[in-house]
């Protein structure tokens, strides 16, 4: 090895380490902080990023590359060569003035949007929204060094992914999509909603019982409150929290396995790639593949909740969730609505996709935020067959434009086609899975996700690991005919 | 003002800022951190030290600080500049080679050290003894630079202060303390201890209540268990940490009432300093002279126990304490022993006195580690009048050695000292403060204790400060008359 290449990998470890740090001090901020802190906690952040930002442009990461490359002895190094690369060109492209530009009006803007949503009132937000894309666009343009804006911003979150290739995927779904909903929307069975109050004590036990039950390893990870729920961390240490909604203990529940799917994915990763690029999930599609199997295609299976209504049973006085059956319709009720965060398997992706177009326009300029919510509007009348019926609900409802994350919302479904790909191959692989489901023990589908896709961490770029952990190119597929399959059998479609 | 002037702050404030975090870190591993992320966590301290350690030492700090003296406009802006000249130089002086060796033998001894007291096995130890005290010696000399090597390792804990001062004080107390214990020792009334069992949640809903009644702010601080209480943090985000014992329930509170007075010192500082070598405490002994007073002179009195009496049956059923006068004895209940953290106000200085004799003597070469068994021995039985009856009760019952702390002992009764001097000014100024403390406020000390010492920070030396807030120079006078007047009454001697 030569000693540009030890000296690379030695200030990556320590910059690591550093990130690292940062996202204890977001775990802090959101379960623990004393509320009369946020100013010192903001300066603490501050000076931690300044830190970041100078080892992340540091030239002599440059210099370290250019005679590293010759030192690389197996596709690991070579993989870790190259994200360092990425990351390092990245950093560069971004002109200090744009990125402190960009962190003063997104904070603010997220302000001026809680405001706005608050009162109901888009022309409030409207125009720091156009600021916000503005800079977003100036920002993709510096990155992108002449190819696509979108892409550039994309890669962030979904890196080595195109937005045509998601379209793509998207487009294939959406007619299958709006045919499901529309059928279940006119079934005469439905699933009947759950009732009653269910004490946060009795919450928080069933919470540790699902992540138990998950393999979730409580020696190198804990579980609080908050107001949103959010992992943290990964290697030795990757912490979950979630909430407690007493008229709905299915939001504590699902919030908990989704957060334990995210920690297992991390905890999951390589130890030997600690502190490497390679020691963490390769992407936020991925990462949501892992999340969502564990809420979705595990959690909310009729397997699986057969042994929840039994456990819940034992955490709550005069449980009537009914019988084994009726409860699994209960938990996979499907409940049209305005609102994404709140939507069930059959209506998520269709948000999802047409916030991926609607800013995939705003970015290309084929769409100014001045039209944003007609367009808004227009669009979910045709993906969802009812008429937004206030702002709030419609394109107020989601953080993510205010604070700058164009690029992110694509993910969320990307995460859900990938889960259906990884559960396809999975059932293959595990034909007794639902019955050790049903006994509550859902580590053996941790184990196989952890061998196929958590191990490897960022070794393998997003789509390439889905093959390599499948054996098929990711598709919609899977994940369609699970969803007929499942909701076509509920609603005895 | 200067650009280097301003520089200089700025550059401060973004270091603080990073201590702070550092802060937070050995926080969280002392309270919520999964016990499997040791090796994580000593990476990330590892790395935000590497950062701290190359901006303490940046020579930009030598350039600033020769442009910015001529702009300091008051005497804030002087002090400030002259610590961090001193700490510049200080930072400076120790070469980066010293410091990692001492960090890599200090870490390793401490768990040599632990082992040798588990095994009461002093020869297991000594010899790694010798090599942090050869370490620490050297550093001494480094940082000294011509001067006295003991007074450079004190400055760390106890700036602006000689140990010459030190042992003044000190010789002075010792033949008053000696005659006091031995008189309480051969009194014939007797306290009586309490027995009984006294469950974590009455211990802690107590630890709250106590903390409140001194005015703890719970905006900008919280409670939790740790297994060596400590206090963490300053401006907004100061917290305390307690521990429980369920056949003691004294450990908890007076464990919790220390830590508040730790919290208060940094809560009470001028937010203005916040972020600038003025906005923490100016040394170790005043530290611990904001602590002390809050337990012993503040929390053990007369007054504020018989309104924890009141609160313990409150919280504990079947409470037998007895009358307030007799609980007043149960919790000043003077117990001879080994144990230096369990000794009472009585014993306490002796116990710091004898360590800062020997460590001044182990620093100077006057007396050897193989030698200090036997000098341990000698002087216990000389101050204490019984013999250690083995290592793990004598010799090694501290860690403070293993891990080179020198210079911090003499902190531990400097604190009383002053202590003891601002109780006697506090008691004159405010002539109803026992009438308070028996209804359970104890704000009006706090209150007086931020005026006249916290809130100035770092701005003037510890002696200075005391003098300031007293009108006296620190004597041991008030302490030694307290503890006579106390002890006398108690023991009817």
């Amino acid at each position: 090895m030569s000693d540009g290449f030890d000296q690379l990998l030695a200030f990556q470890r320590t910059t690591e380490a550093l990130a690292s740090i940062a996202g204890r001090l977001d775990w802090d901020r959101e379960t623990v902080m004393p509320k009369g802190a946020a100013e010192q906690r903001s300066e603490e952040v501050a000076a931690l990023e300044t830190v970041l930002h100078e080892r992340r442009t540091d030239p002599r990461i440059g210099e370290w590359l250019d005679v590293a490359a010759d030192y690389a002895e197996d596709a690991e190094d070579e993989r870790s060569l190259a994200l360092i690369a990425r990351d390092y060109t990245r950093a560069s492209r971004v002109p200090a003035r744009l990125a402190t530009e960009i962190a003063r009006v997104t904070s603010l803007a997220q302000g001026i949007w809680a405001e706005a949503r608050a009162k109901d009132a888009p022309d409030d937000f409207l125009p720091t929204l156009s600021e916000v894309v503005m800079l977003k666009r100036e920002q993709g343009a510096a990155l992108a060094d002449g190819g696509d804006v979108y892409d550039a911003l994309l890669d962030d979150y979904e890196p080595e992914t195109s937005a045509t290739e998601i379209a793509a995927i998207f487009d294939a779904m959406r007619p299958r999509l709006v045919a499901l909903r529309e059928a279940i929307l006119g079934a005469e069975t439905v699933p009947r909603a759950l009732s009653g109050t269910f004490p946060q004590e009795g919450q928080l036990r069933l919470a540790r019982g699902v992540a138990t039950a998950f393999g979730y390893d409580w020696t190198r990870g804990r579980l609080d409150l908050a107001v949103h729920p959010f992992s943290s961390g990964g290697w030795q240490d990757a912490r979950v929290t979630t909430r407690v909604v007493e008229t709905d203990p299915f939001n504590c529940v699902y919030s908990t396995i989704h957060e334990v799917g995210h920690a297992s994915y991390e905890l999951g990763i390589d130890p030997d790639y600690a502190l490497t690029p390679l020691g963490r999930g390769v992407s936020m599609g991925v990462h949501e593949s892992q999340s969502r199997i564990y809420e979705n295609q595990l959690g909310r299976s009729r397997a699986f909740t057969g042994w929840l209504s039994g456990r819940m049973a034992d955490a709550f006085d005069d449980f009537a969730g009914g019988d084994a059956d009726a409860f699994y319709g209960t938990v996979n009720r499907v409940n049209p609505g305005y609102i994404r965060t709140e939507a069930d398997e059959v209506h998520y992706n269709l948000h999802v996709m047409m916030r991926f177009d609607l800013e995939r326009d705003l970015i290309a300029g084929r769409l100014s935020v001045e039209d944003l919510p007609e367009a808004w509007n227009a669009r979910f009348l045709r993906d969802f067959g009812v008429a937004v019926d206030r702002p709030a609900n419609g394109v107020l409802q989601d953080v993510h434009w205010s604070v700058g994350l164009f690029g992110y919302f694509p993910t969320y479904a990307l995460g859900n086609v990938y889960a259906g790909c990884l559960d396809r191959a999975m059932r293959a692989d595990l034909p007794d899975l639902d019955a050790e489901l049903a006994r509550g023990k859902a580590h053996p589908a941790t184990e196989w996700l952890r061998e196929r896709v958590q191990r490897h961490g960022a070794l393998l770029p997003p789509r390439e690991l889905i093959e390599a952990a499948t054996g098929a190119a990711p598709s919609p597929e899977p994940l369609l005919d699970y969803l007929e399959d499942k909701f076509g059998d509920l609603y005895a479609l």
